[in-house]
């Protein structure tokens, strides 16, 4: 769609991230699978812009896709590789070095979304400078953001927020995107995070904004469109969290979404790590994010909520949730189990 | 006190700008007393750590203290040079460079809160590294910022908090903390912006913090206290703010505040900049401040009202301050005009 479409470059004002795609995935010496949940991710995603993986010998895990040394997917059509693990401590280790080195040489642009910075790599930045690539950090919001103008944009927008991180978020607003797409409605997924970016294929990180642009570059991540189109953005954070409401309130702000779902895992008492902060409930959440989100959107409802019920069984699971739609008259689903639930959150979305 | 002790270098995890002083304020070549609102408010409000000013043989703009050469000002024990004057387009002129330069030679630091930051000036920079100085640029947060914890510190703290951006929150915040300690009350000022971090030497640009760490950041500029300490903090933006918000809100949760004053300026009756977004009422800022101000400290409540009278009459001053007072049933004054109904507001803030 024309309205869509991004610049090549982030150059000016008001660009956001844009990977450049195909992609090969990297999976470094990696044998924790838990340590690439960002390569799996791509692969259930983004799986028609993945072309393969490349890793090091000692690696053991894989994502199932064609093995490509980076010479190979790049004359294949690869232009980037995107590192899909994360390393203990968050650092880039020496042996990766020469592969990253031969993607380089072999043409293709280095992305990722580590603490530290590939363009904080001497040999990295040098060789990137010489064969004319680019080192794409996601942690580093693109240059030149915005401030909010608060104007309303045309097109829908549907947010996902959530009773606290780590929860749901991006997943659902993933599957709903994907579930909207196949029944033939005019919907995007929206990244606002490093690996929904990777999966999106563009996006900011909004939590590495500077504060007084953060709302400016939420505006960004929906811009105008069709009237009919929807754009599922992926929610941050918490309005209830004490580090990191400012994020969730500019995203709610920039965003002006028309619909929300409230994404939220039972049984978690306390916000992640901050024991003394009691998770709120899911109506409070509804009640605040109503309350703060008529500031840009006056029309804002909540369509539906999103439960993750990792860990409880088939039964446990629909019996919560049939519990919670009856007591909340909305819908409710675990985007991980689908099924007729899921549907009828996907209708609601769609009405 | 100890317990207020800063860092001297912004080394390690936590620090705050800190400020070299005494001062020698900066001038340039300014003949518009309008570019030199800061300066002015150094003087006003920092006079005992300003030592004199400089400026070029053009200036006409003249603060009344010493004049003084950055040489004879080093001499007597000033330890930092501040810019103190805004220029159009926010540049430094060409002009400036050889004063910038001698005071790095006399040994200052230099001090700045402009768009164009100090440490892009090549021969600044490159001069500053060869004396061993500090060029300080207030638009910069300090590094290695922590995340909020949400730990509920010792001391009691005020917010000034208002209806939108421009409209008193600092002079509020400083004409309060002034008061105070006239009365005896062992209080500090708190400064979220560039130009309150010169006037109280030290402080956080919280518009400048990357989101995830503004809440951290609000922390820090209030740290624990004597039980009967009050830090009176520098609010910014506004909670019904389409841009600012967010760090309306990382300033609320972080700085955790007991009291807050709400500041307006009648009359104004949309968004400074944002024509579609009327003016929030003074009771729905009350209501909204408590309400989100209660997830860090459930006690929060509003202690009075400060109101931007310029532009009035005396007598239609009083009769707005005491109609407002009556109909809120709270302390209100004009902290520029004084009187007994800031002294009220002063008792209000005591008690």
């Amino acid at each position: 769609m024309a309205s869509q479409a991004l610049p090549e470059r982030e150059t000016g004002v008001g660009a956001i991230h844009a990977l450049p795609s195909p992609y090969l995935l990297f999976l470094g010496d990696t044998v924790e699978p838990g340590y690439a949940k960002t390569a799996f991710g791509l692969r259930d995603w983004a799986g028609d812009r993945c072309l393969g993986e490349w890793s090091l010998p000692a690696a053991t895990v894989s994502t199932g896709l064609p093995r490509l040394t980076p010479a190979e997917a790049a004359a294949q059509g690869a232009r980037s590789m995107i590192i899909g693990v994360a390393s203990p401590g968050g650092a880039i280790p020496v042996s990766w070095m020469p592969e990253l080195i031969a993607a380089l040489d072999a043409g293709l642009d280095l992305v990722a979304g580590m603490h530290v910075l590939l363009t904080s790599i001497t040999p990295l930045r040098e060789l990137a400078a010489r064969r004319g690539r680019r080192l794409i950090d996601l942690r580093v919001p693109p240059p030149s953001l915005p401030v909010a103008n608060g104007r309303k944009r045309t097109g829908r927008r549907l947010l996902t927020v959530g009773t606290d991180c780590a929860l749901g978020k991006k997943y659902t607003a993933l599957a709903i995107a994907r579930g909207l797409v196949e029944r033939g409605v005019d919907a995007t997924f929206r990244a606002s995070g490093q690996t929904g970016i990777m999966i999106a294929g563009q996006g900011i990180a909004l939590d590495a904004v500077v504060a007084d642009f953060a709302s400016g570059a939420a505006e960004l991540l929906s811009p105008d469109a069709d009237a009919d189109h929807l754009d599922v953005i992926e929610g941050q954070g918490s309005l209830y969290h004490p580090a990191y409401a400012p994020v969730s309130l500019a995203l709610l702000h920039g965003s002006q979404p028309d619909l929300f779902v409230v994404c939220h895992q039972p049984g978690r008492e306390a916000v992640l790590g901050f024991p003394g902060y009691p998770l709120p409930s899911i109506e409070t959440v509804i009640e605040r994010t109503v309350l703060l989100g008529q500031l840009t959107n006056p029309a804002i409802r909540c369509v539906g909520i999103s439960l993750n019920t990792a860990g409880m069984t088939e039964d446990e699971a629909e019996q919560l949730i049939a519990a919670t739609s009856a007591r909340l008259g909305l819908p409710v689903a675990d985007p991980i189990r689908g099924g007729p639930a899921f549907q009828r959150l996907l209708d609601a979305c769609q009405a």
